[in-house]
């Protein structure tokens, strides 16, 4: 039941890598709203593959389907659902790894949960990232609904593999992929525009929703908004962010705080960083374990894979982003009258 | 609508600071469970102030009394609601702030929310750190569930102000202290005992389902789980854990994954760490602005307060952590049958 | 799972008849509210017994103590909880039917479920009619919102077995009375000044949530919109309620529909009737088993029980409607900005 | 919001009429489930226009294509979706009724909340009869998982215009075909084999799942379990069922509590009916209104229609029932470990 996103604005991811199709159904849109199908897919082309000689080697972009809510173009009120039709669904390349779960994946609890006869196991089943094509599509429809509301969802890559410098970066990603080997890296988000009062108490924080939606998109491993892990290590002193008056409004000099205070809404940017971890596909050797006979095994994985999941993810993020908060200010919408 | 958490076993706290009392309801304990109250009120004593000198001095312990759900001391299969009165409920010390945000604290933006006149800004009212004891309640109860499966949670303070060392972090709490100013910190919290299986995928993974519990603790600004951020810098052939059969038992022979794969747990040490930011109530005169007029604010706040929360704060994690993996483990039933 | 209803505006029930107290905690209420104390105490003094000879005598009246999100007599933001106190906890009287299930209880699932040692069988436990205390504390206050923007919802009696005339009906409860035999009856509901547009299609539509609720009050078996059961008798040119125009606004000459097409309110007058079986405690002796030796036995219930349950359900079918439509508001308003 | 169902069990509806397809995605599926495609295509047949002559002429039968969610036939763990293509999609014929909604059909208040503009009003867009085969899809496979667990569900038509004899029912039908009107019924469901002890209390009762389930089928606007509406006009003496012992089993030697008590269930069998409208489209002049202008309108819808929706809603019945049995039982599940 984690195929789910949200309250007032739902979507519902489906699919798997090799399935006849991956797709999205969203409930909460408004009703008259023209979606801009071509900005839609520019911002899908930026998740696929090929966008530069960093990632895995292009293949056709992924263009939605809208199957289901439009008339005329236009939201009617109804559900929205597109999908995407795989072309690639050969699944013979993967039986090796039907009862040899290949590490950091999410083949060894997959295998328990649903069998390892069961699961779906070819090109990450249910687990893969191609997964993030529907979230992209659900997100980038909300950032298109956000944008005429004044607010504004932008990421972008803070870090790889240790590196904050754009040719170091480069340089990361290309000795990786040299190595067959892979590396991590750390995107950062903001927001701008957010009208203040949107969040919730305690759980209905836009730390809890927001960190909920990321941690679905597979490689996360952690999140920090504001200052993040680094106020930890601050004075109380330093790390408080006095208000001041800007233009007739009322700001914070400095943003430690994110945008989010008591898990509502500032009017300050929105600001955080979600880590990603490497790419767990490497070309080098690995242990693993026979699920059946508990014998040793030595895996090569198979194929070629994006030595760094990060470059890809951005829009993934902003996605995500985009989504728990169209759907936090719904619901701040329906208190405020 | 936040003060919810939880699917199947969900929980509801209300109350605040100086209202008539706090206290929480719980849905989806299991009946006929015979709540050790002793070993409750040890977890409880456990974040009250006055544990040692670094906090603020001795109140009386919070203790809770059971209203609703029990039968002749066993739970019975109705929801169980506890409460604490509460017996400072003064309001008079804190008026000067009804206008006059804290910064970094939630006042600016409940007062936009839920109006400067309506809203309780005595003592924090439901944005006080005192809406943990309920939520130690129920983590409480639930880690007694949790044991009888085998399964411990147990946090600890990971660093302080930058400090891992522990009479480095007591150096830190006392110097902030001395200056009237807070520091920050990370709280490291582990699960054992596990099985493999538990969580969904996407958003009903382990890492969103625990950080949208972790995130309701006031204070918290970044989670991460297993090698979190530091993954983000590392390279896949480092990172990655291979697998090893131990004791009849498929494990891993490294944790970097945290216990979590694909939103699932691996069955190894599930490991997470919560940052924190500094006690935002100084002693140091801030800047503030009277949201009626705009005017600039000189405040400074009364009372004593904690220089760290953290100290305190070591129950709260395990019983978010402990909250979120019973919800979790209940639905894994559910579809295991 | 049960206990809770509603999305945004959310209630929590807690309690068993012979508890310490019994409550419920709301969620989504508007701040700024100033619950009218008297009024509510006036409503919830029609569910009280003793209100005519017709109903057991009288007891002291249920007084709610708001514990929790107020501030100064005003709604803060936070969760609204009250509760009231059980004075009567004896449950000795209740031992003899530990074991056997008295006919048309939830005795006897509540065994099976809870388990036979572990379930609250004292006075109903958590099945007690006395359960409906806190729901009309939730619906009380939900009048009074909707009394705000121009919503009323009225019950009436429409049937005491199988009789619609005032003294029939009385007749046949002073009837069951003396013969120590029960009746049931029907309660219809109506709620005027609901804006057109509220309710979702098909799962989220008025019916459903409606009905969700209103099952929620025990000894419900039925439930009917507009000409309901009826409906199914009458051919579609006469069950048509043909559009019009009154005052410049759009109207049914009609109202077949009760007030409800496709799930959503059309500003007609929302019309319901609900069933009430009779009440299952009468002084006849009956037949039950021994769950454990599953040997018949005769079981004559002790104590005096109300003959009709309906005289002081009216309440509580208005406080269900009241907070069905109330979540159903405020998720409309969410949708239309 | 209204379009998905359920908790643990939850399936989410797609389409318009006329859009390009209609589907529906479910989530909470047992991984290795091999669905019976020809059984299901039964069950879809069954719901299909032209079984009889008393149903609108033959159409092609309604071919579901599952695009996710199976591995090699049988259900993987993701979520299973399905869709089918419309293939008459044309909207040219409605377009007169933009602004003159049809009496008794969703329109006026669909008008007002999603736009005359942007709803869609081609075929009844997300309001038509036609939604309910992708309602079927979901239910015809939670049948199909029931009848592993000896649970089976059928429906059969109790009432038609009133009538309750075969050949009565049939006139009934063909009278109201030939004068271009349309007739009302009932339907009854009976579930056996049902375990003690699924429901949760109060708004979690098998009553209040099933109703909010069965009323997002359209036409739907009355429902009632075990004796029903006739219960309110009993004696408790005549409606409790005694408890009785029988093939070494707790039973009840009536069941006029039609297998729930206290919203849980008791192991005897399950019986509900719902009460149907007469089909709205009906071919004689209707009176509407313009919206626009407000002037009184002549309506004759054109078409053909159904004259009695019961026929073909006989299956919708079985599968609203099984999709919310299945959920309720494995939330029993979870509880009960």
């Amino acid at each position: 039941m984690g195929n789910s996103y949200g309250t007032l604005f739902r979507f519902t991811i489906f699919g798997q890598s090799h399935a006849p199709a991956i797709g999205v159904t969203m409930e909460g849109l408004p009703s008259g709203l023209k979606i801009d199908m071509e900005e839609l897919q520019r911002f899908l082309d930026r998740r696929a593959p090929g966008q530069s000689k960093l990632t895995t080697s292009r293949r056709e972009a992924d263009a939605p389907e809208f199957v289901a809510g439009l008339h005329d173009g236009v939201t009617c009120g109804a559900p929205v659902t597109a999908i995407i039709r795989n072309t690639n669904t050969r699944s013979a390349d993967y039986e090796y790894m039907r009862y040899i779960p290949r590490p950091m994946h999410a083949d060894y609890p997959a295998m328990v949960k649903y069998g390892a006869e069961a699961r779906d196991f070819s090109g990450g089943g249910q687990f893969s990232g191609r997964l993030t094509a529907p979230l992209c599509i659900a997100g980038g429809v909300c950032k298109q609904v956000l944008t005429k509301r004044g607010i504004e969802i932008t990421a972008r890559i803070a870090a790889i593999g240790g590196e904050t410098d754009d040719s170091a970066m480069t340089a990361a990603v290309e000795s990786a992929r040299r190595l067959g080997d892979s590396v991590g890296g750390v995107i950062e988000c903001t927001a701008t525009g957010l009208p203040v009062g949107v969040g919730e108490p305690m759980f209905g924080g836009l730390e809890s929703r927001i960190s909920a939606a990321v941690f679905g998109i597979p490689a996360v491993k952690g999140i920090e908004f504001g200052a993040g892990f680094a106020a930890a290590g601050m004075r109380g002193s330093e790390h408080n962010d006095p208000f001041a008056v800007e233009n007739g409004k009322i700001v914070t000099k400095t943003n430690n705080h994110g945008g989010i205070l008591g898990g509502i809404s500032t009017g300050m940017p929105l600001v955080l960083r979600a880590a990603f971890k490497p790419t767990p596909s490497i070309a080098q050797e690995q242990e693993s374990v026979d699920i059946r006979t508990l014998e040793p095994q030595r895996l090569k994985i198979r194929g070629r894979h994006d030595p760094c999941v990060v470059l890809r993810a951005v829009p993934c993020v902003e996605a995500a982003v985009a989504a728990a908060i169209y759907d936090a200010i719904l619901e701040a919408e329906a208190y405020n009258g």
